[in-house]
C-alpha cells in the first residue's frame, strides 16, 4: 500500500500549477485588466476591475483556464445602466465574445486560449448590502485571499482534484455538489486537505461550521458552512446529502488505502444497446423512459426540472401499482458544465432529447384494484359507500364485501399497463417545470427492450445507471 | 315494500316451532331424561341429569332437532372417573352413539331422530367454581330460563333465524358468528328483536353490555357482553369484527328494505372450473392454491389452522413481493358445523383437502432486489455494509452505490416467481399449527389456470371467494 504522503505528493505534482502556468496566467490576466480599464475609461461613469475566482488567488487546478474578471459600478447605478455599461465593456474586451445571463446579463469569450468572464456588478460596502448575488463574489475572493498562504492554497488545489475525481465537484444544479468557494473554506477552517478528509471520515450530518461565529439564522441543510461574508447564508446550500456522502466515503476510502484514483474523473464510455439488453437479461426488470425534446435552457434551470419530473412520475408509477426498483433522469448532452459554483451557467445544457427512465419490477396490474370503504359501523359514510357500488348500480364491481370491520371492493383499475399510465393525461400532470412541461406533452414512450434504442445517444448516463458506484 | 311487522309475521310462523313439534320434543326429552337416571343408578356414584340448551328453553328454531343433556356429578369427582362414569352413561342412553371430545369426552347420538348430546359435567355451586367449561353450561340455562318469558323466546327464534340466515351464527372457529346464548341475553337485554337490530343499526364498536352490572375485567373485543354467570367472560369472544359488521350491515338492510331474505340462508350451488377461469379472465389476477390433505380434526381445531397459515403463507408473499390481492382458507367439506356455541364441535371437520387460496396482483419479480444499506455517515456498519458488498466480494450485485445519505445494493433476489417461494421450505416456516404443518410439507402448489381444477370440490368456497357480498 502507498503511504498518504507519497501520494499526495505525486497528486501535487500532477494537479499544482508549475510556475510558468502561473506567469502565463498572470500576464493574460493583467493584458485582459488593462483592456477592461481602458474600455471603462469610455464610459460616462467610473468603475473599477477585479480578478476573483481560482485563477486569482492560485487555487485553480493546473489546466483549468478560467479567467474572472468583475467590473465593479458605484452601488447607486440603477441596474439597466449597470447592465448596458456591463456589456458595452465587455463586447469591448472580447470582440468575439457572446452574452450569458447569471443576475445580470455579462459577457463571456475566449482570450489566448482561456475562457473569460466579463461580469458587471456593484460595488457595495458589506455583503450585507448586496444588490445582487454576483455582488457577493469579490466579498469571497476578498476573504479567502487574505486568509491562504501557498500550503494552503495547494490543499486547496488537492481538494479540488479530489471533488473533481469523485464526481462531487460543482455546485451547478446538475450536480449539486462542491462550490470552489465551499472547498476552499474548508480547508481553510480545517487547516488543509489532510485534515479535512480525516474530519470527514466521521462526520455525522447534520454538520455545521461558522468559521466567523456569527451565524444569524440555522439551516436545514446535511453540511451548513456559514459565509464568513454573510452571516443568513449556507455557503454548502446547494450540495445534495448523495453528493456529502460520497465525499466521506471517498475520504475513508483515501485514508485506509491511498491511492491517485479518486484524483482521477473516470472517464466513461457510452453503453451500446446491446450492453443495455445484457443488463435487462440478467436484471429481468421492465424499463420503460419517457423521453422528449430536451427544452432549450441552461444546465441550471433544466435539472430541477428534470428531477422534479422524475421525482413525480416515479411516485406516480408507484401510487398506480408499478412498482419503480430504480429511476434517473438522463440527457443526450455529452458531459456538462464545470462551474465554480458562483451561479454563474458555463453553457446550455447542451442536450437535444432528454429522458426519465425507470426500471420497473411490476409493469402490469390486474383489471381490479382492492378498494377500502369505511368501517360499517361509521353508519352515514358506510350507507353511501355500500349504496353507491351495490349490485344494481355497477355490475362490474366485486363486492361490497365485509373485511374485518370494513366494506371493501374491487373496482376496475384505471391503468393496468405501464404504457397506458405513462401516455395518459394522468402522468402528464406530474409536477413539472414550465419548459420541461411543454415538451413532456409530446413524449415518446418506451417500454421493455426498446429503451436500449436510447443508446449511444444516452450511452453515458446508461452507463452510470447499470453500473452504478459511490 | 313490506312492513316490518308483517315481514317479522311470517317469518315467525315459519321459525318458531309449532305447539306438537314441542310436545313431540318434550316427550322424547323426558324419554331420554327417564333412560339417563336409570343408566347412573347403575353407577357407583350420585348425578343428576338437566336438559339444556335451546330445545330446553323453547328458543329452538323449528326443524332444528338438537337435544342436550347434561350429566351432573359431584364438584369433587375427580376428572378420570366423571370421563369414566359419564360416558358409561352416554353408551347405555345411546347404544349407537360414539365418542367426541370437548373439554371432556362426550357421548353422541341419534334417538327417534333427534341429535343427542350427552355430556357428563361438575355439579359446581356458582359458576366461579367452574372445574371446566362445560360447568357453565346449566349455570347458562338457569339464568336465561328465569327471563324469558315466551314473547322474547319467540324474538330470540327469529334472531337466530336472521344470524343464521347472515351466515353470523354459530360460535365455531370456522364461524367465529354469535352463539346460543349470546344471541339469548341479546334480544334479552335489548327487549326483543326489533329493539335489537334497531340498537345494532349504530353500535360503533367497541360496544359494551354488561346485565348484571357485574364486570370484572375490561375486554378487547368489538363486542363484549359480560356473562351475567361469571363477571371475568365475554360471552362474546368468539365473534369476529366481520361478523359483527355483517349484523350491522343486514340489520341496516332489514329496518331500511323489510324483507324475508336475510332469514332464508343462501344455498350456495359450486362453481365449475369454467366458472373460475371466467373470473380469472376479466380480474386478469395470477391465483395461486397451496392444496393439501385436511388433517383429521374437528373444525375447531382445524380452522384456526387455517387461518394462521393462511395468515403466514399471505404475509410471507408479501413480504417478497408477490401483493396479495384477496385471500382465503377453503375446503372441499359440504358446509359444516351448526352448534350453539357452548364449545362442543357436532363432528369431524368432513374436509378431504384443504387449500390456502390467493389471488396475486403480482406474480413475478425481477432477478435484482434492492437492499438498503446504513447512511454512510454511520462509520462502522456502514464500512462493513460496503466491504461485504464490494465488487470484488460479489460480482453479481450492482453497487454498492450511494442514493440520499445511504449505501444501496441491488443483489439477487431469491425468489423470483409465485411458484418458487410456495414451494420452498421458506414458505413451510410460516407459522402454522401443528396438524396442519404435517400436511403441508405434502403440498400441491397450483398456479395460474390449474386452480380450476379446485373446482367443482372446492366450487362453494370459490363462489363465496368469487361473489363476494356482506
Amino acid at each position: 500500500m502507498d503511504d498518504l504522503e507519497a501520494v499526495l505528493s505525486r497528486v501535487r505534482d500532477r494537479v499544482v500549477p508549475e510556475p510558468a502556468e502561473r506567469e502565463h496566467l498572470r500576464a493574460v490576466a493583467a493584458d485582459l485588466t488593462e483592456r477592461t480599464r481602458e474600455a471603462i475609461a469610455d464610459l460616462p461613469v467610473d468603475a473599477d476591475v477585479v480578478q476573483v475566482g481560482s485563477t486569482a488567488r492560485g487555487t485553480w487546478v493546473s489546466g483549468d483556464r478560467d479567467i474572472d474578471l468583475f467590473v465593479r459600478f458605484d452601488a447607486d447605478l440603477d441596474r439597466e445602466q449597470l447592465e448596458e455599461y456591463g456589456l458595452a465593456v465587455g463586447h469591448a474586451v472580447l470582440p468575439d465574445g457572446h452574452e450569458e445571463y447569471a443576475e445580470h446579463p455579462y459577457v463571456k469569450g475566449t482570450h489566448e486560449g482561456f475562457d473569460v468572464d466579463l461580469v458587471p456588478c456593484h460595488d457595495v460596502a458589506t455583503a450585507g448590502d448586496l444588490v445582487s448575488a454576483v455582488d457577493r463574489t469579490p466579498f469571497h475572493d476578498a476573504y479567502l485571499s487574505a486568509r491562504l498562504d501557498e500550503d494552503l492554497a495547494d490543499d486547496v488545489v488537492l481538494a479540488k482534484a479530489f471533488l473533481k475525481g469523485i464526481g462531487a465537484y460543482g455546485s451547478d444544479l446538475r450536480t449539486e455538489g462542491f462550490s470552489g468557494y465551499l472547498t476552499e473554506l474548508l480547508v481553510l477552517e480545517l487547516g488543509g486537505f489532510v485534515p479535512l478528509v480525516e474530519s470527514a471520515r466521521s462526520w455525522h450530518p447534520p454538520v455545521e461550521f461558522d468559521p466567523e461565529g456569527h451565524a444569524e439564522r440555522t439551516f436545514d441543510d446535511p453540511l451548513v458552512v456559514v459565509d464568513p461574508t454573510d452571516p443568513t447564508r449556507n455557503v454548502a446550500a446547494v450540495l445534495s446529502a448523495a453528493n456529502l456522502a460520497r465525499f466521506q466515503h471517498y475520504a475513508r476510502e483515501l485514508l485506509a488505502t491511498p491511492s491517485e484514483e479518486p484524483f482521477e474523473p473516470e472517464a466513461l464510455t457510452p453503453l451500446g444497446p446491446g450492453d443495455v439488453r445484457d443488463h435487462l437479461d440478467r436484471r429481468e426488470t421492465t424499463p420503460a423512459a419517457v423521453v422528449f425534446d430536451a427544452p432549450d435552457v441552461v444546465d441550471d434551470q433544466l435539472w430541477p426540472q428534470l428531477r422534479r419530473s422524475l421525482d413525480g412520475v416515479v411516485r406516480g408509477l408507484n401510487e398506480r401499482g408499478f412498482d419503480v426498483l430504480r429511476a434517473q433522469a438522463m440527457t443526450d448532452a455529452a458531459d456538462g458544465a464545470d462551474n465554480g459554483g458562483d451561479g454563474r451557467d458555463d453553457n446550455e445544457s447542451g442536450a437535444e432529447r432528454a429522458a426519465l427512465y425507470a426500471e420497473l419490477e411490476v409493469a402490469t396490474r390486474p383489471a381490479v384494484v382492492r378498494h377500502e370503504g369505511p368501517p360499517v359501523a361509521v353508519r352515514k359514510h358506510a350507507a353511501s359507500f355500500y349504496e353507491s357500488y351495490a349490485d344494481d348500480v355497477d355490475p362490474e364491481t366485486y363486492g361490497p364485501f365485509i373485511d374485518g370491520d370494513r366494506y371493501v371492493v374491487e373496482r376496475e383499475r384505471e391503468f393496468t399497463t405501464v404504457r397506458e399510465y405513462l401516455e395518459s393525461d394522468a402522468a402528464g400532470d406530474v409536477a413539472l417545470g414550465a419548459q420541461v412541461e411543454r415538451e413532456f406533452a409530446e413524449r415518446d414512450v418506451l417500454v421493455g427492450d426498446a429503451v436500449a434504442t436510447l443508446a449511444p445517444a444516452f450511452g453515458v448516463p446508461l452507463r452510470e445507471f447499470y453500473e452504478p458506484h459511490p
